[in-house]
């Protein structure tokens, strides 16, 4: 292993940035260690809204704007690092032990990691039928990843929201990819000149045909083919099964004990994706708990090093 | 069942005022739904003073004074009824159905609720060996139930904090006992004239014995017999099996399931009193988590008996 060309291991890395992923990220940095917040391309952009929450003791009445603005302000005073690029993929470091800790590719940046703490919600969109089994045969969640493989062919982008639009006009101006836009929620689309955009439809299944990938769409545009060399996929929440491999769930739940350690030993989770309640009191509590978790692991792994 | 007599049913009885049991009220209230916080002598007596609280997510750099003002003007805003009585046994209500609820003797008071969230603190003194056993027969935890029936008589006052100088204070006054208080704290004990106090001894163990109960100290009184015809105990946190029957623990704690619900059905916890960490933001989201719960179990209850 290249030390000069790898980059430094961060005791914990902290993948996504909602109430869950910021309170996890301040309790790592509360215990004297090391972390890195892999935010997405907005941070709290889950959260963020005008809407009221009444319901996180010591708040009193708040929105989601103003708790957004808090967990921002509380990252930046305990000097969190936050990396705003999506995480696409966690493998394990070095020759798979446990000890050996993670890799994380966000972007074209590669992080490291003793242990992780998935906060990356919950999907309740649900994925489309066939996603899973064409990503990286024609499905992708990564512009910077793989736009490149895709210069100057078609693409269908299909959008749960804002940050689809930066990626798919990225695709247009960057790649020359003539891309077809189906957004999944309403807005003033800002969109590359070029890229063409499918209202009011909404994927169904996608399948590998001759050509390429064909999305079968319902709602407006039931019925009509639409064939691309490739489907980009942008959600807030990304499955976190389509990260790690080894995750076991339960529906679209992440299987965690009570230390909220998942079925993949150093990964623990917390937030949205281990389960209900949907809330940010609960969220923000269980960022503590897989925090404070992840941090006895560690020290745990250190004294028996130590104890060799 | 006189109901000119008997008081209203709450939906939700939270006991206990930290962050826990605020964050409990206040979700409970959020839903719609009644509630009562049996808080304690002193709320959130716990968290309160002058250290920093750095790893509660939202909050920056904040003390444990400010933050319970902050959870006090929550509950105060949402109007949520705060009873200033420890709760000293809880039994269940009418025929003891699980949807027959419980009745919880505070003080004088008598309240009743559909279902019950403890979220009274982990007792990290541990109890006094003999102290369980003796419960009711020379070991009491409440002055205003139990004084009178020691008017006159000797009694040893065992207290882990400044409340039980007022509670001390009025068995020596209101029914002329003659008090020796132990306190296992250091303060300037405000108490009233012809209270002995015994500083620096520590309680070991309470047995019965021919004219009384016998404390058997270590510390500074070592060897030293004392025996009066009562022991009363007052602790911030009381262990919740002493309320209740049939609350499983683990050590210190109860053991919860996922949602929080313990061994007894309709009795949920949160809080230090269901294990480590012991930190306000764990304490704050499982207070969500036992509420929503202690909610949706009420909706269920509903939904069952409209449903015959």
């Amino acid at each position: 292993m290249n030390e000069t060309t790898m980059p430094p291991r961060y005791d914990v890395a902290v993948v996504g940035a909602g109430p869950a992923g910021a309170s996890a990220a301040i309790n790592v940095k509360n215990r004297g260690r090391s972390v890195v917040l892999l935010a997405g391309q907005i941070p709290f952009s889950h959260i963020s809204g005008p809407h009221l929450i009444a319901n996180f003791a010591g708040f009193g009445e708040t929105t989601g704007e103003e708790l957004a603005a808090a967990l921002g302000r509380h990252l930046s005073a305990v000097e969190v690092p936050v990396v705003t690029e999506k995480v696409t993929r966690i493998v394990r470091d070095g020759a798979g032990e446990p000890t050996d800790g993670f890799v994380l590719f966000a972007g074209d940046e590669i992080h490291r990691a003793r242990s992780v703490v998935l906060a990356t919600g919950v999907l309740l969109e649900g994925s489309i039928e066939g996603e899973e089994d064409l990503l990286g045969q024609g499905v992708s969640y990564c512009v910077t990843c793989d736009g490149r493989l895709f210069a100057g062919r078609r693409v269908v982008f299909i959008s749960y929201g804002p940050p689809g639009e930066d990626e798919a006009s990225e695709l247009a101006d960057a790649f020359g990819v003539e891309v077809t836009y189906l957004p999944q929620y309403q807005a003033d689309y800002r969109l590359a000149a070029g890229v063409r955009v499918l209202e009011g439809s909404r994927p169904e299944r996608l399948a590998r045909v001759d050509g390429g990938v064909q999305v079968t769409l319902g709602g407006g545009r039931a019925g009509e083919p639409l064939v691309a060399d490739a489907v980009f996929v942008s959600r807030e929440a990304v499955a976190p099964t389509a990260l790690l491999d080894g995750l076991e769930t339960d529906g679209p739940h992440l299987v965690v004990d009570g230390r909220l350690q998942t079925t993949v030993p150093g990964v623990f989770a917390a937030g949205d994706c281990t389960g209900e309640p949907y809330q940010v009191a609960k969220a923000v509590g269980q960022g503590q708990v897989a925090a404070l978790a992840a941090v006895r692991l560690l020290r745990e792994q250190t004294e028996v090093v130590a104890g060799v």
